[in-house]
């Protein structure tokens, strides 16, 4: 099939792209997914191809990978060759070997190599997120040859804001020089007059994508270039992937912090199995960690025999710890993301929790120790002829449980960075299961305490 | 004071700002973070100001409120004269009235015209987030005549990388033109000419920052106008605004859905009474919920005395009850935030969880089933002659919780935002207190129906 016949729309091609004629890329897109599969793949093999490869740009269109699998395979690989060759690599990711196997082969030269090199990047790095069309130019050029040459080249750039200047013989990256000082630049003038005075920043192709948005916030950059060891420029990434990224990572980030492992798709797109797959696996090792309440409950059967009375407020006083483990946990998960706090840190963070910890749990204690007084002097329930003692009993240990979970909520995710893990991986639950267990100890002490002799 | 004294640095200014000559702007904040407020604030006054002005606009510089109140006042005031607009803003959103009502007058009538229009727009919206500073023509100039006033301009303009085309007359907002559209026009075209065809895309000052960067994002833009009601353009957001704000937006969605007020600040700056407020609030909401759990509890005291065994699992039950339902608004939040799903689709949701939630509770009442059993036949623990039937209630009341958890999870952001809450403040503690009551009823209702004339 030559590239006529590729730019031909298809047959019905009229009645098909009509809806979309008066939407903007973005409300096209939209649209796009409301559709079944493959009725959006004949539509999207309907369109003008540019306008079918910047849909396909982005990021919020589904099924991307499964809508070019679904077109002519002649079309998709046309498609794959006008796209940015970051966001063709996106889509090729999404396809099987055999799919891969036969639109690859139809790309140009030029794509297949870019799109091989991009592929072999682990996700969530520079590497995987970069874009191999930016704009380099020697550094013996003029500030004039320099504009022609992006007037040239801008239509194939994915930014042009940030032009990299390299050493005519290695290549290596030598400066940077933004568009907005270039054009105050004459034309005669060399381009390194123009230059930033800094060292450019740069990142390796291995780093994560995390510490690229930070980097390119720190430095308030439009795109940071990815570089190798002889410093020579192999992509760059630009601000609208980090913008992407950082939303993906929010999302991780919060499946996460809700106990399950983080989707990588709409929810709606996600199979039954593996929907099932991403969420059975932590909330079985959480049960499992959670059957330790049971050996405690066990281990204390006499006592809940003698003063059933005490079962009534385990659920109160073990979600007390729960939720202020929780609190602390979502603080110093988001405190060392930001780098506010280093690992070193965790002691000043230990020494601010202790306190805090402890006049959470007196409020709690107060608020319990108003119910079971009003309660039982209000005649709505008798706690037994000891209850002024259950009232100190539970006060108490709200005061140990609260403290304890904070304290050990905050240094969570201090202990998982030390162990190398991302503090972003303790959850919620896992924060409630470790002081559920716990909680029960501190509990049945203190009522062992308070109470013997008198219940226990 | 005239503008010389203000230029030249205070006494022992060569020893304050020594150990910053080699940092590059990012690393100088940071190395200001560490110092305590007074030298920080000294080092800070005996930079030269260009320096002084691109370190206080960085939104990773802590305390830039009381540095600049720790400032004299004069060149406190000439250090937010030379600021960008909007970030001059935020140091005096920080200030008490007293400071500014000293600092304010001080400012040139320009800078104090901005910075009082941008105070007036309530936090989290795009008139908070807008600089003023912006690259505006009428649209009949020409593309020579435009680039030479953005040569002219570019030093005081946020960015120049998106150009406003406004109407002669009324100077309502007419298209926009990017500069690399711009460089590639002939001198003496019309700007029109280069301007792009689609309607450009706005927002409304009172727009919040989250729909700002859907909408930034969604069109890959590097700036959005700002407009009222005529098309006047009043300011534009720029990207690394953008950035700002989806950092700042991840971590209070983290904070709520870790059942507390988001912290404004970072953790080690909150004061000990600030953090306890925060932190409080819903740990007594949630207590007071969670004291529902006792009053169940209290209605089955005599099945709990009759069946001390049945209390062992209470703590595990209801914890995966709370686990599967924080998975489930985990999912869902997200889903909302990102608009995968609108409020119409709640149904397909539970159509979704329901059989999800079955499943995973089926996995967990198996695995609890195998504890049970093998812990009875070897001889670990003694759970009673009817052994049998109790592990039958664990498996069939996990079923029902985890169901239950899972179709309550997913529903309650959903019935956040029906009722005109944001999503995001569904907290996992407060599911989980929400699940925890309900999983008391079904745990007692399903044991009530297996075990009556044996156990109960």
């Amino acid at each position: 099939m030559n590239q006529k016949d590729l730019l031909r729309p298809v047959a019905d091609a009229a009645s098909l792209s009509a809806p979309l004629d008066n939407f903007n890329t973005a409300d096209a897109v939209e649209f796009l997914n409301t559709l079944s599969l493959s009725r959006a793949a004949d539509t999207l093999a309907a369109l003008p191809l540019p306008r079918a490869v910047k849909m396909l740009e982005q990021p919020e269109l589904n099924r991307g990978g499964d809508l070019v699998a679904a077109m002519p395979v002649a079309r998709a690989a046309a498609l794959l060759g006008l796209m940015a060759d970051d966001r063709a690599t996106d889509i090729v990711h999404e396809l099987d070997e055999d799919e891969r196997a036969r639109l690859i082969p139809l790309l140009s030269p030029e794509a297949r190599k870019a799109i091989q090199q991009l592929l072999s990047y682990p996700a969530h790095t520079a590497g995987a997120l970069m874009t191999t069309e930016f704009v380099s130019v020697p550094s013996d050029w003029t500030v004039g040859r320099t504009l022609q040459h992006i007037r040239e080249v801008e239509r194939t750039r994915e930014t042009v804001y940030a032009i990299y200047v390299l050493d005519p013989h290695t290549r290596a990256l030598v400066q940077v020089v933004t568009m907005r000082r270039l054009i105050t630049g004459l034309p005669e003038e060399p381009i390194l007059d123009v230059a930033q005075v800094n060292p450019p920043v740069t990142v390796d192709v291995q780093l994560d994508q995390e510490e690229v948005a930070q980097l390119i916030r720190r430095h308030d950059l439009l795109a940071i270039p990815v570089v190798d060891a002889q410093h020579h420029v192999l992509g760059i990434v630009t601000v609208d992937d980090i913008l992407d990224a950082l939303i993906e990572e929010s999302t991780e980030d919060v499946h996460k912090f809700g106990g399950m492992e983080a989707l990588e798709k709409p929810y709606m797109q996600i199979g039954f199995f593996e929907m099932l797959r991403k969420r059975a696996g932590w909330l079985s090792v959480l049960f499992l960690g959670e059957m330790l309440t049971a050996s405690a409950m066990q281990h204390y059967e006499d006592e809940l025999a003698r003063a059933v009375v005490l079962t009534l407020f385990i659920p109160l006083i073990m979600s007390s710890g729960g939720n202020s483990g929780s609190q602390a946990t979502s603080l110093l998960i988001r405190s060392l993301a930001l780098r506010e706090l280093r690992l070193r840190d965790w002691w000043k963070v230990a020494l601010r929790e202790v306190p805090t910890g402890i006049t959470l749990g007196a409020i709690l204690g107060v608020l319990a120790i108003i119910r079971i007084v009003s309660w039982q002097l209000l005649g709505l329930h008798d706690y037994g002829e000891h209850w002024q003692l259950l009232a100190l009993t539970i006060g108490a240990a709200l005061v140990g449980i609260v403290t304890f979970g904070s304290l050990s909520g905050s240094m969570l995710p201090f202990i998982l960075k030390r162990l190398g893990f991302d503090p972003a991986s303790a959850s919620a639950p896992f924060v409630a299961t470790l002081v559920d267990v716990t909680g029960l100890v501190i509990y049945f002490s203190i009522a062992a305490m308070i109470l013997r002799g008198t219940l226990l």
